[in-house]
């Protein structure tokens, strides 16, 4: 086999480990949590579905697969509850020695093609970034809502920290920005956000 | 809200039901099988890696969306394993029947798009359609693979049903077809297949 192709496959086999890594949020009918690699694919798809709402032109391409990819460090680094302090104090400096090591394993121009997709997902510094990380953001807030926010009541979240989280998601979608917002008024008014 | 972000939202919400219909698969290394969400993850990320390999010319981000959407219909019809010849002979009606229902939860211009990917992909009608079915074929042979053959000897399946299976990889990609029959080659002389 080529030296190419089998670190493409190498590679492809190695993000099988992202199905493992398992998230706060719950899904919303069978009572256990979401894993990142089941997260990915769902705000993919919400991606496409949704991308007349971005406030940019998008390549959807480049969205799609940067939701697909955007939680692989999380192989190496593991999941940080997004409202956990201590963890996300180390969390940047993690997950960029598991990017080092992830995206190494593919052939040079794909692995720094992927890197910088990633990157961009981090810093929310292109158009699709700024999508992509809206779509990050409103999916919890939907299966927490329709879950009666079950994970906010495990870890007593505060109406204000979910606010304050969804601030980014007015930075890739206004329409969408809006829409979380009106969630958490709900969820605020049926008690389940303290 | 609009109606039409409503009936978007209600169909994200829906298929987060995908995440628990399992597959005959395992996982590489966790004892458990996989279900079809992360299947559809990995097929779509590796649908990029590998388009250098597609025999046509292919617009990508439609063989991801592809990826990602084609198992959506077995939320209602469940999974079908590939080599049982009964649940095979029904398939198609039922296939039809929840593409009819959760499609049609859809605004209509995006329930038709999804609809007509969703119909090529099963047909291998174009050639985003049949460069999606080669993915779709190949990831389970190597996680069979490396699981030491798992499915294949729970279920006795034979090298020349696995063989047959694989033709259709050739119709997407000479190349992964030929790495196809390798590790089938591969298997059989380990004797992970009859």
């Amino acid at each position: 086999m080529e030296e190419r192709l089998e670190k493409q496959l190498a590679f492809a086999l190695e993000i099988d480990k992202e199905k493992n890594i398992f998230r706060q949020t719950s899904l919303s009918g069978h009572g256990r949590k979401e894993n990142d690699a089941e997260h990915a694919w769902h705000i993919a798809i919400m991606a496409y579905l949704l991308r007349e709402y971005a406030n940019e032109k998008v390549d959807i391409a480049k969205v799609m697969l940067m939701c697909l990819i955007h939680d692989i460090v999380e192989i190496d680094a593991g999941d940080t509850y997004a409202y956990d302090a201590a963890g996300n104090a180390t969390k940047a400096e993690r997950e960029q020695k598991a990017a080092d090591r992830l995206f190494g394993m593919l052939p040079e121009d794909q692995g720094r093609e992927m890197r910088q997709l990633w990157d961009a997902f981090e810093a929310g510094s292109t158009p699709e970034a700024r999508f992509a990380n809206s779509l990050d953001r409103i999916q919890p807030l939907m299966l927490n809502y329709c879950k009666h926010g079950e994970s906010w009541r495990t870890h007593g979240t505060r109406r204000e920290q979910v606010e304050k989280r969804i601030q980014r998601i007015f930075e890739g979608s206004q329409v969408l920005g809006d829409m979380a917002e009106e969630l958490i008024r709900r969820a605020a008014e049926e008690g389940l956000l303290k």
